[in-house]
Formats: C-alpha cells, structure tokens, sequence
C-alpha cells in the first residue's frame, strides 16, 4: 500500500530528560513532572505551570495507535517549540539540541518507515547552529530541522542567520518555521490569545521578513514551510501588497519582488481549523503549496487528523499532494513505491 | 439623487493647531508643518519625522473634488490616530479632543450633507471620555466616536472602560474602532510592518477583547465597526474558535459564547487590497456587516474608492448595502430621500 498521510507538524516530547537548571547552572528550562500514569506536567524550572500533556506527547506507541485509527502514514516529528531555549548560553543550547535530536533519532530508527524527524538548533548561535544543522542531515539522516520565528527578538531576516540560511541551502535541508516568543505578549496574557492572535501574527512577521528582507531572493533553492497556514499572511497579503506599492522606500529596501510573487515560492500547512480559510490558502498559494500538518498532540491542533480537508471534496489529485506529494517536495525525499523508505532527492 | 457611496473610513487634521508641547508642558505631540503649497509634514515634536501629507488631509475643497470624481456622496470623517494622544495628561487630553472635535464640527457644518464625523474622546480617563462623548452625540450632533485598539497598553476588556461603552450604548453612539500603538512594535520597525501586521493583529486582537472580555454580553445594544476588514480575525477565527473549544478554561472566564456566534453583532469595513478576502469577508460577517470604507487619504488606503466593490459584481441590493445601508445601520441614521438631511434612529 502506498502512503496515505504524512504529517508534516507534529510534535514529541522525549520521555524524560537531565535536570537542565542543574546541569547548566542557571534556571529558565521546561521540567517534564510525570504525576500519573500517562499524565505529566511542562513546568518551568522556576516552578510554575506552562502546560498540561499526555501520553500520546512522549510514547511513539501511543501515537502510532493514533495514527493507525486515522490512516496517516508518516509523522514529521519536531521538538515542541518552548524547548528551543534560544535565550540560554549558546554551547548549552547546543548540548541540549543535540540530546533533543539524538531522541528524535531514535525514535525514527525504531519504528522504520513511520516517523521523520525535523531536528532543533541553537539558532542564537549560526556556528554551532551550523554544526548541528550538518550533525541533523548528515549523520541523523534528518530531511530537515524545524526553527522558531525569531531569535531573542531578532526577526528571521537578521544578517547574522544568513550564513546559517547559506547552510541549510547547501545541505538541501527542509526549514519549518514555528512561531514561538510571539511579539506583544505582555499584551496577550488572557484567553490564551498568545496562541490565538499571537501565533499568526507571528508567523506572518516571519514570512514579511523572508519577502522584505530578501531572503527568498539570497537563497534562491531554500525549501521552507511556515506552520498553521502561514498564519495571516494569505488573508493580509492584499495590505501587504498595497504597502509595497505605495510605500517602496520602506519596504523595498532590499530590492525584492512585490509579495504577490513569492506566494509559489514556500510552503504552508493545513492548520486552520476552517474550510473556507483552507481553501483561500489553496487559492493564493496553490495546491502545490499546501501541506496537511496537525501540530498533533495538542489541542489547539487538527486532532481529526485532516478531516477537514476531506470535507473540501478536493479533486483526488489535488488531496494526494496535499496528503502526500507537497510533503515529500518540502522535504525533499522521494519514496520507492509500494513501500514507504524513503531517499533524498538529487 | 439619492446616496451613491458613504464612506465609513476616512481622516482629516486641522490645518493648524496649537503648540501643544509649549501649552501643556510636556513633549510628545504632533505638530503639522506646512513647507510648500499644499504639502506638510506631520512631525513629532522632539522633532522626529511622522509623515508627509497634502492638502487632501485637511483642505475639505479638496477632499470634495476627490469624493466628486469618485462618486463618493458622504465621507465619514474622523482624527488620525496618531492624535489620539491616550498617554497624555487626561485633562490635556480632553482639551486636545474638544479642539479636534470643535474642527470636526466646523468642517461638518461647513459642507452640509457631504460630511459626518466621528469625535475623539480621552480614553485614558473614562469620566473624561464620557463627557466628551456626550458633548460629541448631544451637542456637535455626531453619530459617535472613534476608539483606539487599546489605551496605554490596556486591551479593549479593561474593566475601567466598561462606564465608557455604558455611556456609548446609552447614548446610541457608533464605535469606530481603529488600531493604534500596536502590539510588539519594537518588532515592526522595518519595511512598514507596523502597519502591514500590527495593525491586522492589532485589530485581531481588540475584536477578541471585545468578545472574550464579555463586552459585547455586557453591552447588548452597542454597535461597533472595526477598521481595516477586522484585521486578521475573519481569517483566523477557525483557530480562535478552536481555541475556545479545547481551552474553556483559559478563553471562556466571563462565560461568553463561542466566538463563531459573534460573526453578525459588529461591522467590519472593507479596507482589505484585495477582492477575494472582501468576498470572506461578506461570507463570515454576512452582507450586512461589511460597510464600504477606504482610509482616505493616505496611500495604504482604497484611494481607488470601492473599485474592488466594484469589481466582485455583488447583487445590486447588495452592493447598496455595503456602499449605503450598512454604513447607516452602524451609524444609526436615517436619511429623507432624496435629500442627503439625516436624522438619528429611533
């Protein structure tokens, strides 16, 4: 049988890992506190809550089964964002990167032909950044590795990610950005509008930068995909767009294209949570752009694992790249019919 | 004839003002500075460069030659936000609304049926801002007010506006609600950002306030328009509420109803850039909701005056609705035809 689904965003959790406060000798770290069977807490090493999980966030068993009930073949697993860590030293983030990705590894390689892996860097430092991009590839045999949105702050067009950019370009490897440290969150603390307003808004500070600060354009073969649908971009372009036009002595700085021009030029995934919003993405971006993606396990994911775009009744073709094909593409793999191993493009 | 086009969205200045620094003691006002026939400067007053204007921002002759070209029966005028000025002393800040709001008046006046106004009230001292919207409704003869996103920092759910929109429902006023200080503005500072996604989320965010903050159930007659097609909100409301319905705990504090229910209880207008989210728009808010409007006169605004209305060949009734109905239903007028006299609701 051929492949059904892959999953182009969903994350794991390692089962347990060192004591990171102690280990690097300053707090900021994610505790995972398993507190009953199946059940664990995310706590800040300073001892307050950040979020609930379950099983089904560390035990590739238990996701499996998931999998198996909603006919998807393979899951893109990535690290969960808030473990990125892009604020601590730079060689501790490394060792915590490379312990986060030697997971990843495992998980892979023990349950062969179901997962993929999208490894984490320390992206507050392009060197060692570099070094574990290379490690990911080359020697995990990682397509990819995923990326948060910004950097302490500093936009995804900052010059100091361009040789980094320069690397991800010349080992072939897949970028997913996630947002994570969503800009004006002291002013989203209610109604969990960090992940509501902030997240989108993020996502869409982050493909602005790669248009506006000629990223695209530097880095002409980068693949890159941007989570939950690309967040507003799609719907905003037409502002975008208009600011481009009338205002070119601020957006134009870096000789690039109107906006419009590079909605071929990257990926997106499904995650919207709305038809009519999935079928707009399909619209601006194409089909050849879209890629089902879940953030699974969360709630705030597609937990009906692509029901949605079924009830669009796309034509078969068009639902077979979205299931399949577009991810392979972003990834770069391709896959030997009937069975599901996969090899790098050439 | 009767009326072809209001427009909802639309700013004026005052061709001059006073020295506020020197009046009020303290920096951080706007100034205008006239440097050739019809062109100015809007210059903050420790000197910074704001924004270049012409005579379209506050000459009205002017203004009526493009209304007339265009086909425009009625603009809708109010400040720009930029003058709001919520983080100045309250009672500088009242006297500063009172002279735009007196200039508002006078242009209104001036120019019988072709111009409305929506005042500018101290929003960061409710009293204040009560007493100068009653001043604004009873007196000048407004429809209502225009509102900045957040005032100080402070989302539209802050419990000290709620006498505020009291005295907004009770008085039958519209709420025009423009983004302004924008979220996570140190991360919007090249290629107009602020603009091109700060204010979507912006917007986003202060419909979200509205609703997760109670205020439309607290407030059930109030009638409120926000700026720029509601931002982002349309778009990602699949994900807002998804949000609601897997986090209870975090988005449902003041026991509202699912954000999907809010759809048909504000207006939006349809500064958008672009046909294809103007027609999500009509979908998610219905046709009633959506209220021609274009942020005249500056460049990110429709300056082609409705085209992409146009251009989406709605019904005519319609096309008449979004040009003319909606806009009086929000505004809460009724106008004798076939003259352009209006007179308020009952």
């Amino acid at each position: 049988m051929g492949l059904r689904k892959i999953d182009i965003h969903a994350h794991i959790l390692p089962v347990e890992w060192p004591d990171l406060k102690r280990r690097f000798g300053y707090g900021g770290f994610i505790r995972l506190e398993h507190y009953a069977p199946g059940r664990a807490r995310m706590v800040r090493d300073d001892g307050t809550f950040f979020r609930e999980v379950r099983e089904n966030a560390w035990n590739p068993e238990r996701i499996l089964e998931d999998m198996d009930r909603h006919g998807v073949s393979v899951m893109v697993l990535s690290t969960v964002p808030v473990l990125f860590s892009y604020w601590a030293r730079p060689q501790d983030c490394y060792e915590w990167s490379q312990f986060l990705n030697d997971h990843l590894a495992e998980v892979v390689a023990r349950h062969s032909g179901r997962f993929l892996a999208l490894g984490t860097v320390p992206l507050q430092d392009p060197d060692y950044a570099i070094r574990e991009l290379e490690r990911c590839v080359c020697q995990l045999g990682f397509p990819g590795v995923e990326i948060g949105s910004n950097v302490g702050g500093r936009n995804l067009d900052s010059p100091e990610l361009f040789p980094f950019y320069e690397a991800v370009q010349e080992f072939g490897a897949a970028l997913f950005v996630h947002p994570w440290d969503m800009l004006g969150q002291e002013r989203l603390q209610n109604y969990f509008l960090e992940w509501l307003v902030g997240m989108p808004a993020e996502t869409t500070l982050a493909i602005c930068s790669f248009i506006f600060g000629g990223v695209f354009d530097h880095f002409p073969r980068i693949r890159v995909l941007f989570a939950h649908g690309g967040g507003s971009f799609a719907f905003t372009l037409g502002r975008i767009a208009r600011g481009y036009e009338v205002r070119p002595d601020l957006c134009n700085v870096h000789a690039v294209q109107n906006p419009r021009l590079y909605t071929g030029r990257f990926w997106v995934d499904t995650v919207t949570h709305d038809p009519r919003a999935l079928r707009f993405l399909l619209e601006t971006f194409g089909p050849e752009r879209v890629v089902y993606g879940t953030d699974y396990p969360f709630p705030l994911g597609d937990l009906e694992h692509g029901r949605i775009i079924d009830e669009l009744g796309l034509e078969p073709e068009v639902a077979e790249r979205v299931f399949v094909g577009n991810a392979l593409q972003f990834l770069g793999l391709t896959v030997a019919e009937p069975g599901t191993v996969f090899s790098r493009q050439r």
